[in-house]
């Protein structure tokens, strides 16, 4: 597998071409965002961590019958995916309110929802992410109904696993967001990773956050929960 | 009928007590304001205009099928109602990108939408009338799924009459508002108002506008253009 050009690069990482056109090789960098890119950082090791995270999760869903991207972790930092065609929607599925959601809606931190929620926001950093609903999404042509259906399902069934799986592991899944793309015969796959950088992770017990947030608050220990979260899951 | 106490006072309408404990009275006001009440004035005449076009259009869906609380136009400035338990929801349809969703997507005012949009947003003046979706609405327990479900098919059903009915006028139903509640029996139920207040009316050929945005944008012409929608409404 050859490394070819550098297609795109975002805020956590840098996809390149391959020598195989429905191949993409995906760098985990260690670089961390937070505020629509108002917050800047660097987060020692990310990289290597969330490459491993979202390797481990791509590889439980799979066996629980759920396709994604995911082909080969390839070195430490680089994993080699599929070639989508994205959708510029973010999917965040929220079991107990916190972030945004929480903000939004006054709730206060760790109230668990009646039901799982689903929230979409327009990929879009100029327009600050705004929030869409389904009709948006089908008014703008960013997904057509039965696409919808089939992201909402997938999202349900990651969150039904990944929940049962950190349970066992004494974390909370608090919410996570996913992204999707088309495949060449257009079907909706899931992408993009599952790591502490897009997902809320809490010790069940000790409330202690395991994610991206203590980098978003300054809560200190960063590098530390990152690496305890990935230690659990391998446990 | 007898007037009794005040129960409630909005930003347009004062609503009261009868004689009868499941019949209120509406009193419209010529109260405006604008921006989450940021923006406040007077629009000489409008509840008197408005207590007219809602009693019109209240008329005109009943003639549809279409249920709502409205039961006869007592004054002027008065309405006789059904007392339902409201929603703390507001409902918004939209044909053509205008407002907050032109502004919030970056569309041109005035693109016709592919789909007619359903928004929903929380009625919490303290939260600032935050959007929510379906999950979200279902999860803070302010309806269930199957109410949803027939709040959107009164709303697409209340655009379709509107709709229909105004182009004759030569007018074009840009988007507007609706709210609901339950009666006795849990039915969902239309209430609130129709009115230039909580509606966009664009004349179809010189795109004029014949609603409140042109108080909102300090346009002249307000009075104006609510008489000339209620004459073209009774023409």
């Amino acid at each position: 597998m050859t490394k070819g050009e550098l297609l795109y690069e975002g805020k956590a990482k840098m996809v390149y071409e391959t020598d195989d056109p429905n191949k993409l090789l995906v760098y985990f960098k260690d670089d961390a965002t937070a505020g629509n890119g108002e917050k800047k950082g660097t987060i020692q090791d990310k990289g290597i961590i969330n490459n491993k995270i979202s390797t481990f999760f791509f590889k439980l869903l799979k066996t629980h019958g759920i396709e994604s991207h995911f082909i080969e972790q390839v070195s430490d930092r680089e994993m080699l995916v599929k070639m989508l065609k994205m959708l510029s929607l973010e999917v965040v599925v929220r079991n107990v309110a916190a972030g945004g959601l929480a903000r939004r809606l006054a709730l206060e931190e760790g109230t668990i929802l009646k039901i799982p929620v689903i929230e979409y926001t327009y990929k879009n950093d100029d327009l600050g992410d705004p929030m869409l609903n389904r009709y948006h999404i089908m008014a703008l042509d960013i997904a057509r109904v039965h696409e919808l259906d089939e992201i909402e399902h997938i999202a349900f069934t990651v969150n039904t696993v990944l929940k049962n799986f950190l349970r066992a592991k004494n974390v909370d899944l608090i919410d996570f967001k996913l992204e999707f793309g088309r495949d060449e015969r257009d079907k909706i796959v899931l992408a993009d990773e599952i790591s502490p950088d897009n997902c809320r992770f809490w010790d069940m017990t000790t409330k202690e956050k395991l994610d991206k947030d203590r980098f978003r608050l300054d809560m200190g220990g960063v590098e530390e929960a990152y690496k305890e979260l990935l230690t659990r899951l391998i446990a």
